[in-house]
């Protein structure tokens, strides 16, 4: 069998604080053709992830830590290139959690077709993918939002955010988010059409949020962590709920920073806060799925993409996570 | 109608930080006879709980603050002297929220009859009162611990603390406490039969828990707050439960202090925190009270008391809460 030439990107040192590009390193490799059962995949989409830098670390979390010298994995769209599964052909669009490479050999059965009459392929790693799943589950199953309810979503414009606003502006609620930029901001208001406000340019986030809401939020979509997290709790309605779903202010924290210093509003509020990782509720996928792709075709959920171009580019890309480049979802084109 | 003579302890000054003996003054006053559907109570046992410091402030939460100048209202056992209530007669042992005083005149609708022959009648200001239901409430209703599970609790020997830890370890549960002095812990192994510390001897919080259970909590029924909860967070299990029941190592701070630098696992571990508030569940405290009954009648719960005498006594009972003076329920005895 002929060998197959492909590049990955390694994670080759554990970074403290903001990972630097040096942590990365571009690896020439090359892979056998596929055996029974395997397919070969070009990926066409790459995915960066903020929850990628948990991962680096050494401790165990809900998955395996990042090996070092090996690939980063994630979600990937490629197309079949050959293949020796019998539920997949050359030239399907498949999704995949190999990650940051331009091409792989790999077991059919974890490589999953996708329908591009639904979406385009790369909104299989945004909307129509994890982050909508995420954000989907937040709403429905952790928030259990409801019609009339106000809601407040910090990191309105990210991959998350962006959907979680717009599925719970549809299903009737108020909706105020907050994000980095102008902008983004105008994208919110604009194009998800909710209220928005830019964190950057507020002396006083508690008092923005009592200025948007007098009422308080029955529900807390959490993006961020931090001073969001903190005001939030503050302008929460008694018996909400808090959905703890990123804390991107501190994933690069070498110490974990403190806490909410409002927690105890917990209590007097009687507030219910839940931490959720999407994998944990696959059985909920398929619904999530068909209601999306029904959201879409009818208009009612947008979105956006910020793209870098490039294998090389996956770690620059992984990078403006954190100093919030992106608008909409992060994606790498190769 | 002659004019009777009481006791009252009034809230004179809002306290910031740790309160005051000056904060209080016991004041000489005269109340008329009862009139229709009134009851005038000799009270025998009043109560000193930690959530009278959240009710100094100005802010309203679940309830509105005390008054300055008004009496400090509370849990309060009395016999009834007088009655011109229907349901209500003279030698009767009663349950009121009147507070600190020796003797009042109210309506009957707010005095609730109580059976010495379940328990003594201190115990409804205790085992049988608020503090019990908590304890039920938390251990059953918010944290759903179930037989075979590990649970830790703070402040075991507080009067919520002590009655959580008993109810878990009738469950079939494995309970660890924490307390504050050699002296609780003794009686929380002897007593309530389940694994303690003092955390005042442990250097390191959170290497103690995972001593006491290596493989996690999961459920953290949390009365203390600060680094109780900064430590039990880490030492929690995937889907782990934490009981939000009182930050009693935070309620005289003038600033709140910050919260727990390990919130983060809170996602990681998809935990679900959930503050509540006794009075919120006043549908169950008939079943409560039931349950409760039969386990002292059959000996399965103990309890233990701190008592001061005399109503000018009340304000350092309550002060004592904040230094760990009790083990147990904290009354004022009349």
């Amino acid at each position: 069998m002929a060998p197959i030439r492909s590049r990955e990107i390694h994670l080759v040192n554990r970074p403290e604080g903001l990972p630097e590009p040096g942590d990365f390193a571009i690896v020439e490799t090359t892979i056998d053709e596929p055996r029974d059962g395997e397919v070969q995949v070009r990926n066409l989409w790459l995915s960066v992830d903020p929850y990628m830098r948990g991962l680096m670390w050494t401790t165990r979390t809900y998955v395996d830590p990042y090996h070092l010298g090996e690939v980063m994995t994630g979600g990937a769209v490629g197309t079949v290139e050959a293949s020796r599964h019998p539920k997949l052909s050359e030239g399907d669009l498949v999704l995949s959690n190999h990650g940051w490479r331009d091409r792989f050999v790999a077991s059919g059965d974890g490589v999953h077709p996708i329908d591009p009459n639904l979406a385009p392929p790369q909104a299989y790693l945004g909307v129509m993918g994890m982050p909508g799943f995420t954000a989907w589950l937040g709403i429905h199953e952790i928030g259990r939002l409801e019609a009339g309810e106000a809601i407040f979503v910090s990191g309105a414009a990210g991959a998350v955010g962006s959907v979680a606003c717009q599925l719970a502006r549809r299903l009737g609620a108020k909706v105020v988010g907050s994000a980095g930029s102008d902008e983004k901001v105008q994208w919110l208001q604009d194009k998800a059409g909710i209220t928005a406000f830019n964190y950057r340019k507020v002396k006083h986030l508690y008092r923005q949020l009592v200025r948007e809401c007098r009422d308080g939020f029955h529900v807390y979509f959490d993006n961020v962590g931090g001073g969001h997290l903190e005001a939030a709790l503050l302008s929460m309605r008694d018996f909400g709920r808090v959905v703890l779903c990123g804390m991107i202010g501190q994933y690069n924290a070498d110490h974990p920073p403190a806490g909410p210093s409002s927690l105890i509003v917990a209590i007097t509020k009687r507030l219910t806060m839940r931490g959720f990782i999407a994998f944990d509720h696959a059985e909920l996928e398929p619904r999530f799925q068909a209601e999306m792709a029904g959201l879409i075709a009818r208009g009612h959920v947008r979105w956006t993409e910020t793209v870098y171009d490039g294998l090389d580019s996956a770690p620059a890309a992984f990078l403006g996570l954190f100093s919030g480049a992106n608008t909409g979802k992060m994606l790498v084109r190769l």
